[in-house]
């Protein structure tokens, strides 16, 4: 699902936006706000990077730490061709937030590297990470600032900061990421835990709208840990799960998916596409559903002023980080 | 002295157009130009700072490290409300270059806040130069990256930069900043430092062109710490220094300005404007006016596509960082 | 209730009275004694503090590491007017004494400034803060010695210390102070905990003397935190607390005063005086009233040669730090 | 020479005193006085130390931090009975002005233990000096607080402090303390450094009153590094030294000690006492003589009120920290 | 029981071997083989230590990281005459295997003195692991390698360990070994926590092989905290032990020795010999008797090629560190 | 020139021998013998290093600090195929002695990788290199251990190991190694420095012995750094050099070598065989010529039991480290 369609605003302008929404209700003084508004440190890095063909290429890498007011900076490093540095800002900035709503003593950071990580070979990567995270060396660390997984990187990329920040530290170092491999000190269920937050906000949200779970019709976009996290939680609490879309393609059953099945579809082929019991479906069809939930749980401004007239869901769940534009919300309210 | 008008490049492009014609004449590779042609870390950070009427306003501040290869980063401090990023960013690249030609063992960083410290009280000056050292503390010290004094910052505000990071440490660290106050450990004759090694390039240039000191007609364009300490040395090897300009007005006098003299004038007065034995002149027939040299010693692109081609000097003696645009450069080679 | 009458003999010698008192009962080597009995490191500190009328007051700070032989020192910081430097020696000692009676791995610190807190605002107060911990830094951290609050300093002024100890180090050190507010780090319980230990401590040995708590008839002096929370879990467990006094004046009711509605009143006036069903009483009369429990909740040296005989509570429960002097130990033994 | 008899003022009041005249005659203000007048630090410490008897005393031990204003805080550690911590704190403050009257960038410190190193083994000296630097640890270092050799401390007592010290850090930290052996690092000719600046200051000083030092009368009280090699200087450039002084006894011989002689006879006998060509004097004779020039080379306070008005030199040249009392210059000024 | 006897091969070199068994059976690539096989650090250390008597002797000391891999290297220090470099190599590359089988996210390491310590006095004990701890500084600490107790060694040497470490640190470090004292930090059940494991390790195996525990005969080789802890697991459960051996004599009960009597016995006497319940037996015999379970409890390398043939037990249980000779497993499996 | 024939000895047992035959004639108590006989720490390593091929090979490098006495231990790194443990331990020791002997504060250390570096490319000189620096990083640093060239590592591998050393500490840490290229930080003259140093010695030696430089036939082992700068300054002294050896072959001119001909010879060539103006000659013959001096200058132990009765130079100048053994000594002691 691209998010090339959307960018009638860049996301950190949608952040601030939000912020003076949020501020104004709060009717909070200007003088607050100029101390809690803008991310404290913007460090951009230049990473010369020897691919595996000898050619040495450069690469632009960002970490943001928007906030440290509430404790250490958090939040993921996302490697992708969108990541530009007011992106970054943006997603710092949702950091410190989310972390404050849920009163954990997280402030908000964000990393990322602009690049095509699908067409790196493992061992571009690993370069790739290793030069990001000399040059971001001396912003992070367990007290200071801690990444973590994001769109296109995983554990082993943590494993690589890990690795790197500790050889310099010249001790192994786990605290310095989360999301780690289990072997190297990572949490049992960090992988399904977004998902399954996703699941029990559901759950919460039916039962005061007194929407019964078990039969609801759920319409997931975005299909990777999030996403599918929710549906297997959704589909084991016998909610109906209609349709699925995902960048590679979108599919549909009316009766719904047999989210077990489709889990194993997309290991083996690598897509929710051609898989058995479905029929193809168009992202623009899956978003103008009528359903009971829509889960947004691919990118950022995937419902934006274009598209949210036609949303026709009794609940949007968002599962990825800021999926509804300004814009979208003020229609979607109205 | 505007900068206003030459900003038909900003000057990290200028700059990066300079390194590549640098490099095409060195027939530099790809690969070494992607590794040494871009700022090693760019950070950029926002300063909530209380003024004395007790609000908060928010400023910009930044400091890049273009090169750490040959060395720790070296570069001062700009407090001006034309600093941006990529100022910053035309500024450490010429830091690297500088040290690399002279052959010290430093590489090139830049630093600079936005603001117009001519509006701002001592105290608020103070509270802006230690929140400002606060945020950038990760990445400076002295086996680094050491600041300096640049326009519009002195001596109190590097002991004020020197005290921030030492009360980091818990004691005296003189070695974080160069152009500290000579009692808190600075360098003698660092003032000066600069303007006589204009005067000594110069020497030299004049004995290769067989041009005599004495007797030469010297225009200076800024008469800071750089241009009034050039004229001095010029005047006290009888060179004739016949027009001197300045922000705040330009003068004239086609028998040779008295320096010492204008020095105190300007001491007292806070210009070289209304100096006795001078007429006034536009900063234009100042640029213009038939010369041996002509020193350009205040601000980046001050002799620019629009300017150079009236510049009738034998010598231009650079005092400024980067005073020549490349489009100059080619106008004034022709 | 002053602590100026039982000024017949400063703390800290009578620290060192109680000491050999003990050290002859274990029959203690003087090795040994010279060993343990003194405070390792005693750090006093001048403290130029500018107040809101632009004056730069003097203040005395002291921190007094009694033993670090257990581990790291622990102890709160006391802002008083009676803080002398024998009054922190004295302190450190007990709290050294207190952390091997119960087994936690801690040695005994504690500190103070000698100041009017009530006459200072929050502003002064800060700077005051910030420069006692600037001074004491070399001394303190999470694993040499954790302060505390004492009398006169709360979760505000731990946020305090924690964040000039955090702007040292560059990013947060929530180990440095116990006693933060919640938000920071602080634990949940914390402001109770005395006051119930002090409950549970009491109840112990009215099991083992066959007095129920069940109608004790309970006088308890100082209502502060500690006073308080003893009080409440009492009153809750049905003991009937007939008088509690405090600085600003003694109430009683001889049926038992309503403890949360007092807790309310004092919340409200900032006294206990002139709570509705309750009548006034002086300090004099409430020491010397026939009870189950006596609860010295306020501070050192309370109860001492002169007011000890006149004592009649059948158990006295110590809420304060050594409420009790030898002397009042011998008379009330006798 | 005993120091009891001038107990007339403790030397921390003294300094206090001669401040508050400093700062008069500079008409400084308040809040500039009560930033500079007090020690920043006096740290009081407790040293077990185990005597080759096998039994544990008690010794006291001070380092006094006066002021880090202008640098790292510089002064000598002193072994004498006479040590208190307002001895430590008034020759702390002294170092403070005598570094900022030279302008060399230190600020000044002073340290001490209390006891009687001529009845100590060479190991228990050790242990006492390993404790006290173990205990004084975080508060020196060579960019914090440097120590020094003074009275009964010598280069074999830093080696010890700078080895505790190293091994705390696990390499070696030479820059901690001066006054070092030379195999060690320390400096080429600090043992007569002292006595030497006596000399070119008293050389000056002659010059001034047009006083020749060749064959002028010199009385020396004390006879330490500072005291000989003072005299020694003199006597080379033809001065007549007539009397010594020293706690053992004093000498005299009216042509003049032969010095380079003398301190030989000192160095094997341990005292000036018995030196063939001089007859004995006590202590009061010696400092009633007429001379030209007097140096006090022992222990503050040497001169008071009570034999001040009996001196009748003509100079007199300051060879121990603060020989004079107060009133002893009032009354030498009258 | 000597292990003079079984030096058939060296420890390294079996380790080496069954290093090389387990990589076939896995099918390792030697580039894999060449990462993981031998250790990363040997350091070896001389101690010069000096004796009551006042003479300074040498020692051989080893700490040795065989693998950081997985986590911070861990592993016990021994202190006996048969220490040498490959004995440690070979306990150290133990305990990576041990840890990595059991999946806990540590290396492995070991260290050791060469030396008598039943012939040493407490203080000389003290002083010799001071000078190790200090010689092995750089290698250890609580993210790096640590040490623990092995043979010989025991919670008071951790406490001198961990003393040493904390000194060099300035504030204490219990996380540098674990095996402290209680009091200091040390962790409940430890003692019993290898015989522990090596009962429940049986448990299993007995339930999987059909072998009731309650009537097992079972004979224990070593009765030190292993033997005597599994020993007393295993009678608790009604299993009879009828022999145990130790370096001091060996003993047999066919009915099963009364464990708990045993260890007191063995407490009071220091040795098992003389128990009432027993007669004496040799190593030999114990060896080769028959029996449910045999647990080799004492050193590695007891069971070897000459003793493997004659042993008649169902089960080996191992408490050792490598019991068993690469040989002595080849036989036992044929 | 090989050492294999020397092997009747291993170094290190030839560097105690020497030791012992030191402290004998020093009648040097037992006690302070085995303070500093030994080396005080000896760290193995073992390098698993990738080749160009691809496959992982394992190295074995070492480190041996052997005093740190008087002052940070100082050494090259060797890369030869006949680096042991013991021929590392003894070239340590001579370190502690050599720097002793010229009375400069270090103590002495060496460290080398077995392997064989002219059959490596430069990129697995390098991991190597990086690979060994990172294992033995915990024991060197500028004020601890640093490390210098050795045979086979130059000016680039010091590069490796202060790049590798200082991404660790996250800046440029030229003190952690000498024999750094200039650019870097490297001291102009190092090259030459030993070639130099055997010089002056000589000339002191020959103006002993009466021996004229002029006209001197000098003979030199090993014509590397220090044999070829010897030859230089005893050529430009007119002294004659007859004959040079190198481990390529040996050239022999009985009127005098043309050195600085020779020096560009083998510049080109690689070797000094084929030399215009000379004829080969075998090593033995070298050895045996009849000559003013001999400067072995090649690797230790070159002359030993078996040739040194052979040897007929009137002088030998040590260019090498421990070129005789104490065999040798002996002979030509007789």
């Amino acid at each position: 699902m691209s998010v090339a369609v959307v960018s009638e605003k860049n996301p950190y302008e949608a952040a601030i936006e939000n912020f003076d929404l949020a501020a104004d209700a709060l009717d909070l003084a200007t003088d607050m706000r100029n101390m809690i508004k803008y991310p404290e440190r913007v460090l951009s890095v230049v990473l010369p990077v020897r691919m595996d063909d000898g050619k040495v290429l450069r690469f632009d890498g960002y970490r943001v730490q928007h906030s440290t007011a509430r404790g250490p900076a958090k939040g993921g490093i996302r490697f992708h061709p969108n990541v530009t540095v007011d992106e970054v800002k943006a997603r710092a900035a949702w950091m410190t937030w989310k972390c404050a709503v849920v009163n954990i003593p997280f402030g908000g950071a964000k990393g990322g590297v602009t690049c095509h990580p699908e067409d790196m070979s493992q061992a571009e990567l690993e370069r790739l990470t290793r030069r990001y995270t000399h040059s971001i060396l001396p912003l992070i660390g367990p007290a200071q600032d801690i990444p973590a997984p994001d769109v296109n990187t995983n554990p082993q990329v943590m494993a690589w900061i890990m690795d790197t920040y500790s050889m310099m530290k010249g001790y192994p170092v786990p605290g310095v990421v989360t999301g780690k491999p289990i072997g190297l000190g990572g949490s049992l269920g960090r992988k399904e835990a977004t998902g399954h937050g996703v699941y029990y906000t559901l759950e919460s949200t039916c039962s005061h709208l007194r929407i019964p779970i078990k039969g609801a019709k759920v319409v997931v976009q975005g299909f990777g840990n999030v996403g599918s996290a929710a549906a297997h939680m959704l589909s084991s609490h016998q909610a109906r799960i209609t349709a699925v879309a995902e960048s590679t393609g979108s599919i549909y059953n009316k009766d719904g998916l047999d989210i077990p099945k489709l889990m194993r579809h997309k290991e083996k082929t690598g897509s929710v596409v051609g898989f058995a019991a479905s029929e193809p479906i168009t992202p623009s069809e899956l978003l103008s559903m009528k359903c009971d939930v829509l889960i947004p749980a691919a990118l950022e401004n995937a419902i934006h002023g274009e598209n949210a007239a036609r949303v026709k869901a009794r609940i949007i769940a968002e599962g990825a980080n800021g999926p509804l534009t300004p814009e979208a919300d003020r229609i979607l309210e109205a």
